[in-house]
């Protein structure tokens, strides 16, 4: 420990338990705890009472939490937030009796979306995103995955991700973002998914080379693409040194589970149908397994995904809320840990865990998703007087504040 | 329509559209609209352009709402949001693998909710149900219905409807308490449900002689009290000339909703388990069917409500949050909107007609729910470009303001 005088912290906030999850299992609480940082990352995180020095003359400021609890701040793994327009319409066409077909053929589903995404400017389409990410902010969300897939076509995905960046930038916020060309094949490819692929092989390097991507993403089901396609998508992704991650498994078991782990891929999305054989191959490969109840809740849903076989195997539970304008037109992160309680049973340590060190882990991250010095001073507040409540509301808005790196947001 | 000079208004809103629900189907859409109002009534609901004046000269203040949706102020007709502590950590010790019974033996479930709220005085009782309420407030709630029923002796259910009554004034907003005396059995009565049934009769002329009581309500069930008993409860109330409603067939069919249509009820609340003849008897008696779909979520149950029977039979459905401790720690009405629609295939005009309309049916108010002129000035603001979307989203915060009486709430 440098001396008080010459290396003061930037910041010091007390008066809150917390929950640092720097262990394998519990929410690793402190009561009357205290957490210090200095050039945005945490220097202390411990009991107050056992804090070095005199706080006064520890921090330039001292902040007093006037209780509640203290998480990492949470990070959502897995998004699709960045898009045009939205598909309320056809959500009130299906309640009202229409079928997917009659939606399908009235221009709906995600072709309309993609329609739109292309159709927005690079600022239109930055102002449609940005009030997402900033509710997933105002839920205690430091870091968000974004993927591209709405595009579909070199300037339309790069204009994707362009935005995503933006956002980050916009809110001060973490962003990750995620090519995923192999999304679905755009009308203009209709009958030709190889010769597609063919073009998302080719983008792919260009978009890098731009700084855009940090990781590839496909969908891997049978009305998307097949495992050969998706394969050499990851090729692709190899050769650049990029990592991989899957929409695997979520309608049918296609063993994407399986392929994405043999690529060493950072995740597995979905994963309902997953096989016992999937589960094996993402433990041994060290593949995360991200849970997305807000799709399963409103496809209505049934068949739960492997939740014992992780378990048993240790492969992480990761738990994002997959926000796109389809299926999951979800924009709170604390809603989805709660479906994923409700819906796949898991306790709201496993949904807070899934939520931040898993997440992060998902994401290739290893200095957020817990709290102890050394990592990010990425932290949330909340009024709250167990960590069980993050999971147990629903709505309602207890956060008080996020700290990213240090620096308090305010774009709540 | 009196002269400009003489009465302005004092205020008009432009630049939005409105759904105005002000006929039996349909969102009652008015494209580009006008609402203006005046000591607290809204005096022109259309559009813009049939403005009968000058704006400027019609109105002190003209607003310009710069887009979305302007709908009725939301009302929340069934909730027990006063109570004490929370149910966080049982519904944790649940997940865990824990028995209702362990649980109960634990001293967990209702029990444990009537403690904490017998041993919060006045103002902390306030303290902890006040950020529940502006919860709802800021998802557009502007009528809020709170039932007593955690106090469960007369000291107790009284400071619950106080501070019920406290709430409406601290936030401005409407409140209609209902005495649920009859929800669960207290401790010092086990064994003696009709000995505990004469106490409630007794206390409610008192408790009504203060002020205190809007309505009646019961919770007749299996696990509650029976028919014979709650008739009880509701010939006390006929007395005082005072409305009854009924927690009614949730977990079995009691012939709950039958009964609280004899006596002329305001609504039959859960009804999943209503049969054909409870809903006949509804439909003659104009009681409406309060659907409380958080309940159902948490719960996890199955079986709906006979949703076409109640449509077939025009029976108005209403939406609340149910917002309570034990089946459903719910602060949002726009989710509960949105779980009616995916557990229970309401449209999404449905849902909102529910939470407006229908809702104000439920609590015996005829002063609002709509938009027209001569009803209340509560309306609210969203930005959004269709109805629908108020039930689409899952999470985030549209609502951009809520006018309760002509004035423009602060406490969002
Ligand atoms: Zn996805
Ligand atoms: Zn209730």
């Amino acid at each position: 420990m440098p001396s008080v005088a010459d290396t003061p912290w930037d910041g010091l906030i007390v008066g809150a338990s917390l929950a640092t999850l720097d262990a394998d299992a519990g929410y690793g609480g402190i009561e009357d705890g205290a957490i210090g940082w200095r050039d945005g990352i945490l220097a202390y995180v411990g009991p107050r009472a056992a804090l070095p020095g005199d706080p006064a003359a520890l921090a330039r400021q001292t902040i007093d939490a006037g209780g509640g609890w203290i998480t990492p701040a949470l990070i959502d793994c897995h998004t699709h937030l960045v898009f045009a327009g939205d598909r309320a319409g056809e959500f009130e066409q299906r309640l009202q009796g229409a079928s997917y077909e009659q939606i399908a053929r009235a221009g709906g589903g995600i072709v309309s979306t993609v329609r739109a995404t292309r159709a927005a400017d690079e600022a239109e389409l930055l102002a449609q995103s940005l009030p997402r990410a900033r509710a997933l902010l105002a839920d205690g969300v430091a870091t968000i995955e974004i993927k591209s897939g709405y595009g579909l076509d070199y300037d339309n995905e790069r204009k994707m991700l362009r935005v995503a960046r933006r956002i980050g930038e916009a809110l001060g916020i973490g962003v990750r973002t995620t090519f995923l060309g192999a999304h679905a094949l755009p009308p203009e490819f209709a009958g030709n998914p190889d010769g597609y692929i063919d073009r998302v092989c080719e983008w792919l390097p260009r978009l890098h080379a731009e700084g855009l991507v940090d990781a590839v993403d496909a969908f891997c089901e049978r009305i998307g693409f097949d495992a050969a396609q998706t394969r050499r998508v990851f090729e692709a992704a190899r050769a650049l040194g990029l990592p991989v991650k899957l929409h695997a498994d979520q309608l049918s078991d296609g063993d994407g589970a399986a392929l994405v782990a043999e690529f060493g891929g950072l995740s597995a999305d979905h994963v309902e149908h997953t096989s016992v054989g999937g589960v094996r191959a993402m433990a041994e490969h060290g593949t995360v397994a991200v849970l997305l109840p807000g799709a399963f809740h409103v496809l209505r849903e049934t068949k739960l995904p492997p939740l014992d076989e992780f378990r048993a195997r240790h492969v992480p539970m990761a738990v994002a809320t997959d926000c796109n304008p389809g299926t999951s037109p979800l924009q709170s992160l604390r809603l989805a840990m709660a479906l994923a309680c409700t819906h796949f049973k898991l306790t709201p340590e496993e949904a807070l865990r899934g939520a931040t060190v898993h997440a992060a882990r998902a994401l290739g991250l290893h200095d957020r998703g817990a709290l102890r010095a050394g990592m990010r001073a990425d932290f949330a507040h909340w009024a709250i007087a167990q960590p069980a409540e993050l999971c147990y509301w629903l709505g309602g808005n207890s956060l008080r504040s996020v700290y990213i790196g240090g620096n308090r947001a305010h774009s709540l």
